[in-house]
């Protein structure tokens, strides 16, 4: 793909749109993926490719969730390593949660090119200043991120085959789960089981939109710098959270844009 | 991929990506067409996965158009082969008029590829029953279909480098082309040199989608099996066609759609 211009008024998206046809050829990607990523640029395009009011605030009701947490953690898969993969190791810190690889189509290869993409991920970041706003060893904290995935020790009750596979330490323990781009029938499962789901979904129509705890709709990349801000920062859960409400204010923005 | 069951609301939709990730690993696809594919599903999912009145009328008057054209021709790029390749050879056997594979991203190896693709196309539909209320040697009129796009003889006046590359006998010769998923720069210069751009496309904010001097707003796929009703029966063009009150129609209905 050719350079992308500095002053291209689409520069971001571009940019995203290539590091996804990257990761597919180096093999860190499924063969959908670059479908699902179509998908997304499609319903932020709509979105007008910005943060909403009511997507900030649904990440600021995660950032809230994820501190009260006894056992957060997130869960990545392919798209979401390679899109914002370094933004969630920084969040994971500030929580001290582990970060859990956990793929839609599971192939030992893949999880471990992940893996190592994943690691090199928590490396580059422990070398980084650390965010403002937050005191500690950064590089210490950094480098103590858990990266689960390859153990394969736990089970999600109620799914089969290759689906129901995650770790015992991550997404079987966890309490609340942080799941960009998640797959429907999963989250109805894990929201079944008592966990807070918490989905980063840019279609607020789809399964798992509708089915998490909270729902996010944000593109991956901008939702994660934004939820670091909020886990560092004081934030309190709203009394009650109403996720249907927060989806159809989605739906009002993506309507408003089709018809301006 | 999994086989998708036959009782799955979404079928179609499922199995037109897996035809796509499938044509992706033969090569016949560029890069990015998965990605390209994935914001057209965004859009078709928001227009309800189905052919829209306003679409409907569009497409009755590419039709008409195509029949009064002097040199009609069909322009395919490598999605449109591979989705509605067979549909679009029925159309241009009917108004016997040329298929030119011109794609953006131009190798010669996924040229002759591509060549090779359609040429086989062109053999299974010429063995197909002839279509119902056409009339004549659909086996003869289906191979007499000419494929261009290999010989690179003519020019797009207007256009740079490896996108102004096209057929003399096609694209350069014709005065009205449809052109399915057309990039929004070279719709723009069609137009200019006083051609009639019929386009496809699902995002009705596109580019080409404003440019174009009629824009049907359906999938490839459906709108091709659509077409060929509407070249093998007698209709006429509008004394006026409105593309941006057409636009505007299927904009209210994704809005709608989205708000319901």
């Amino acid at each position: 793909m050719a350079k992308i211009p500095q002053s291209h008024p689409r520069r971001k998206s571009l940019i995203s749109r290539k590091t996804i046809v990257e990761a597919t050829k180096n093999g860190l990607l499924a063969d959908s993926a670059m479908i699902a990523h179509g998908r997304g640029e499609a319903f932020d395009y709509l979105l007008g490719e910005k943060t909403s009011d009511i997507a900030e605030l649904s990440i600021k009701e995660s950032a809230a969730r994820l501190k009260l947490a006894k056992n957060p953690v997130i869960s990545i898969n392919g798209n979401t390593a390679v899109l914002a993969g370094k933004a969630l190791i920084r969040v994971a810190a500030v929580l001290q949660c582990p970060i859990e690889i956990n793929i839609y189509y599971r192939t030992e290869e893949r999880m471990e090119k992940l893996y190592d993409f994943v690691k090199l991920q928590r490396l580059n970041v422990s070398k980084e200043e650390k965010p403002k706003n937050w005191a500690g060893n950064w590089e210490k904290t950094v480098m103590a991120v858990k990266i689960l995935g390859r153990e394969e020790d736990g089970r999600i009750e109620g799914l089969e085959g290759p689906r129901s596979i995650c770790s015992a330490e991550g997404i079987e323990k966890a309490d609340v789960i942080l799941v960009p781009l998640e797959d429907g029938d999963r989250c109805e499962v894990l929201v079944s089981l008592g966990k807070e789901v918490l989905v980063v979904d840019l279609n607020p129509l789809s399964r798992s939109a509708k089915m998490a705890t909270v729902t996010i709709v944000d593109e991956v990349s901008r939702m994660a710098d934004l939820l670091l801000e909020y886990v560092i920062a004081n934030t309190s859960k709203e009394a009650q959270w109403d996720n249907d409400a927060a989806l159809k204010e989605s739906l009002r923005i993506i309507s408003n844009n089709a018809n301006k």
